[in-house]
């Protein structure tokens, strides 16, 4: 049996790889796995290969040492591969097909799945609905940094390339479906971005960029792009993005710099709990202060969609009621302009199959947008250290060197 | 020309009866008029003698001193009446028309309107999107609560009732047409209320006890009112719901006590702003102790209508930061469970229609669920009080003695 | 290994109990089996041991001849029962549990069954999208007009009742959740029901009632149904309905009669392509007579929900154009209202969980209304019979003796 | 006063230049005017200026004697100009604005208005619901494809460009708002168009290429346009489509040689009543042949956006059922397919302020997509001849030589 080298957080900043173990068809123990799950058996699963596992900014949270992540978990929840193995109650999914794997595990079995909902899914895991790979909190099922990964409820959740070599030629587009292009688009969509929008994208991070690609996709009229970061802004513009530098200033004003009024349509928080604040308050981390800018932004009447993430408890946050996941937001601000809020996990396999077209047929293209950058599996740790260092790339892990060049 | 007597706002506490003169089409000077809508043509208006005209909770912050209302303002933005006057300009409302007023102005002729947001009309107050009568920084359109009214872009604004005589014999419930029962009814639709919700309402005024009335008429399987007041929580009982004193515990231990889980599919905010806190809790004002309980007690993938008023400044805050409106909110445990947030106003003529013929029809009784109580104009003064002090009433002026027994 | 007694179809007007063997988790060769689905392995079925198994008029269709239903097959799709047996795939479903069994058979893995469209999977049924029991070309599964049916895709399809005792003190009630309840429900949705709407329904056979339910739960102001059977029509009134004789003229004229006006805002047809005429023309079957009614009878921009059955081919026709599916409809007229046609089965996994909540919270009766009358398997017979005589019941088949009198 | 040169339809095939006199704020008695409507005031009207006044093939039906237009009728409902006078009641709309006219004339203030159904709008029209310019039965208001024009209801209907040189610039781009943009957007809209959706056309004339367009920019993967006119065909490959000539089979064949299935997701009909066969039939007008192999061509829940006309009497039909407008439709085959069918106008307010905004920030092409053509008023009949040999070019009237070359 084949070993299985894997990224795994070792604690705030370490990265190791070790030999996780190749997968078996049961949740086995291990760091973070609840005790319900221990055990579990996964005869509707599949083993996938990873061709392309990339580094999502949700990892560094748990990196940085801002969760209670365990030590030895096994990271990586954006996976896109071939499956080697499938278990005895896989019908669909066929050894030798190429899939994307939502980063999101579902059971396709439970109320919230049969409604769609599979962000929110009642039975994968025991401690809170909603499952996922590598993540804290998320059921315990080890992540697919990886050479191979257990990927349960297979027929459910694994999205099948339709043509191999057609796949394998667009492999840094279609790596994307796993997370961060659904997490962007989920977030425009949740926002209301339609023909003729005005746009504005808090942060110009991956899942921010994939959010101005999909505004644009949707038929957005003007899409701009926020940040501190001058690297990452600069990428916004190369695909026809307006960026601004939310160090000169509040959104506000520099929305009206390039609109005319300072107020858009639609507005995307894709920063979440670590911002920091704007004009002259950058060096300071004000976790409410992108909520707060987009009210003041947004036109009555909007929407905010909120794919950054927020959490319950942050060990690092500044002050105590931070701690707790209290945030200090001017609420009347939101309700005077009768806003709509639209929180939470995307749930990707509501949109990746329709992504998966319009890469396939060449409408988008989302891997330039977001400056996909490959790198071996051995060399996990520096991708991770040049992100947190605010690389304006998005790290794609090629843990069997399968990826053309 | 005849008089116009009037309820005033004079100061915290203090609610007077002055003769504020009759109308004409011209928005005349006065208290709290902006200066860009003094003297503003009303061609298109009609001249309303009100029939019936509510105190609402919303004019008790006013008169609470919790606004910066100007002192002499007209009260009143809940007016049911006969038209008397119209302008040249209108043509489908007539003379002797009996209507409903919807307590959002709207010109119907604005990018806002035109899109059926009539709750945030750019062109009635020159302030920021949205006007209503008789209130704080919406316009400096005078109240209703009057002799007579001025109600403008009469065609766009006021739903006829078909038939007179139908509709006096039905005329307290009708009276609800023009706030509480679209707001309650909004409050659940954007909760997502549908045929076999659980359903949690915080608040048992008379906005609460409508939207508890809207959610069993949208289908609901179990509504669950939660307040501090037993005689309103026991009118809520009256209709069918279930009704949970949150001086008792958290709303989330309550709802289990009757679910059996402790959580509800959708839940309404009918209280708002001058929030107290639940269990042992209720001695102090705590602004975001209902938005901080309803995600505990929703559902993941829930969604939060919250009618209930959060202002941008609160002169009569216990904090600084809640004097701005700014709430300390545990936003990372609604992220945590994708819930969706929908605030602001309602846009009363989306629904004002369809539920005048519920009404109509007597698929719906809401004047009996709100405990609708008539009193003469005169007797206005003491409306207030009594309702201030927490009478489970919804209190119906009555200017002119219309108002069958 | 136990008999198992089954209604099977054996030619026009020929119904027969035989015994078509106990079930495996395979789907056997049998009458009307595609070759593609024999010997289809079925490890994630359940074996169902029907309480309540439901004659519906879409069954009529075969046994009158009016289909190319094969002689031997198994009737039945509305069943509810015990669950006696899961295969090895099943973790959700336990022995021993009451459930609902959907009319549609779905997979749950395929593109249509992800997005919620389980009323056109594309993996039970090699002829074309969907799948059903006991019915022509839905892929030749069994029907459960027996003492015994495998139910495939037991995880995904079934609908558990959360409570035994509950459950069958209220079981003729929920025997409608399999097909009646939903589709009368999802014709209504499709047609637009909401608050205060009035609706036209077409048809007092059982669907129609269902509608006629579903549509004053959804708010409907006033539920109009039209037949030429005057004890379905008499069933109608009973729980709140304006009932008219479509042999006293045309639709719309008994419409007006009732509204002053002559149109609904929304109209279901419930009917299909077995349509009669109106008015003096009740004696001859016309196909298109309930469709061009209902355009001439619903308002500009109304909906028409159509669960009514139409066919791609019809041997018992009068005309070659209906034959083959072709009917002569004045689609012009449509177009000039603006009208919007919903057709095909409902999907009834979309539904089943939230009317299943309104019954056991009981907030709705519709048992009663559609006049649930229990046989004993050994009379189906006689229920067809008396079914197709236009008894204003809906037989409900007790395979076991276990429905409570 | 100045004269007001105008099109008119004389006879079938017969379009004439005359002077049909200035507009008034007034509707005066003419061709087609309904008694109902003469003398109506429209003291809420402007009159507007032809800047571009398009041909529209509607009109086509018109002249070739297809409807029962009356002689005389003053031709044109896509009007785009400046406004030289308001009646007063007018307010927001001035003197100098340049503007949309939406083809649909809509009042504002009538219960379908004002839930954003202005195709339908029940005060402007006596005979039905729906008013237009220049249109037989749609109310008698004097058409656009003249020197100057009254539009009623300026201040709802009209859309105000926000800078006159940047309008002036793209002005051929923005003509095309007043109907063939948002009816090509709303049958795509229609039709569930989407992120990654395959969408088959039926008709390369300018309603089918807008529709192409529309889809393209909603974010179709795949847009195939079917025709039997090659240069049409040749117009929509130039921006993007794949074009496939239904003289040589049924669309549905032509369909599988481009996706490799015989199924789009989404269909929209672009043809109407006048439609001839495919494939050996084209020589015979087939009014249904369009609707049945849509329904062939469309996946099981797929959608049908039917913007092409059908009417209600059609006096030059080849048999007496479509003289009546009844079509023989495969309405089995859609009902097997569980398919959805929107018909009717357009209501164009919903779409054209954010079609405007796509245009004015470069987002999209309309102009050149549907070979927008200039031609000056005293050419009309020239441009209606061509266009009906079939020119593939949309024919915009310039009556005022404003047009920048």
């Amino acid at each position: 049996m084949p070993g299985n080298t894997s990224v795994t957080y070792q604690g705030p900043g370490d990265v190791e790889l070790v030999d996780a173990g190749y997968p078996e068809f049961v949740l086995r123990d291990g760091p973070g796995v609840p005790p319900e799950n221990v055990g579990r058996q996964v005869r509707h699963g599949a083993i996938v290969k990873p061709v392309a596992t990339n580094i999502c900014g949700s990892d560094q949270h748990m990196v940085r040492g801002r969760t209670t992540a365990p030590h030895g978990l096994v990271l990586g929840h954006e996976i896109t591969g071939e499956v080697v193995e499938v278990g005895p109650d896989v019908e669909v999914i066929k050894v030798g097909d190429l899939v994307s794997v939502p980063f999101n595990i579902a059971c396709g079995r439970c109320r919230n799945c049969k409604a769609g909902d599979t962000h929110i899914c009642q039975r994968v895991n025991p401690a809170q609905p909603g499952g996922a790979y590598g993540y804290v909190d998320m059921g315990g099922w080890p992540g697919g940094q990886a050479e191979y990964v257990l990927t349960p409820y297979a027929d459910w959740n694994l999205l099948r390339f339709p043509d191999r070599d057609q796949a394998m030629a667009k492999i840094l587009d279609l790596a994307m479906l796993t997370d961060i292009f659904p997490t962007g688009y989920h977030g425009c969509v949740s926002a209301g971005v339609t023909s003729g929008s005005t746009v504005y994208i808090a942060g110009a991070g991956p899942v921010g960029l994939a959010a101005a690609v999909s505004a644009l996709f949707l038929g957005a009229a003007v899409v701009i792009v926020g940040d501190l970061n001058e690297q990452r802004l600069e990428q916004a513009r190369r695909f026809g993005c307006e960026a601004v530098n939310v160090g000169q200033g509040e959104p506000g004003e520099l929305v009206e710099q390039v609109l005319g009024v300072p107020e858009v349509d639609c507005a995307v928080d894709a920063v979440g709990f670590e911002a920091r604040g704007h004009g002259e308050d950058t060096a300071t981390e004000r976790p409410a202060s992108v909520l707060n800018a987009l009210m003041a932004t947004t036109r009555a009447g909007g929407r905010l969609g909120i794919p950054g993430l927020y959490v319950t408890g942050d060990p690092g946050a500044a002050d105590e009621a931070a701690r707790e996941g209290s945030l200090s937001i001017r609420f009347g601000l939101g309700w005077a302009r009768a806003h709509t809020f639209v929180t939470g996990q995307c749930p990707v396999m509501r949109y990746h199959r329709k992504l998966m077209t319009t890469i396939l047929n060449d409408r988008v293209s989302i891997a330039d947008a977001v400056n996909a950058t490959v790198l071996p599996l051995t060399e996990a740790r520096r991708g991770y250290e040049e992100f947190d260092r605010g690389a304006a790339r998005k790290y794609v892990l090629d843990p069997h060197g399968m990826i053309p060049a």
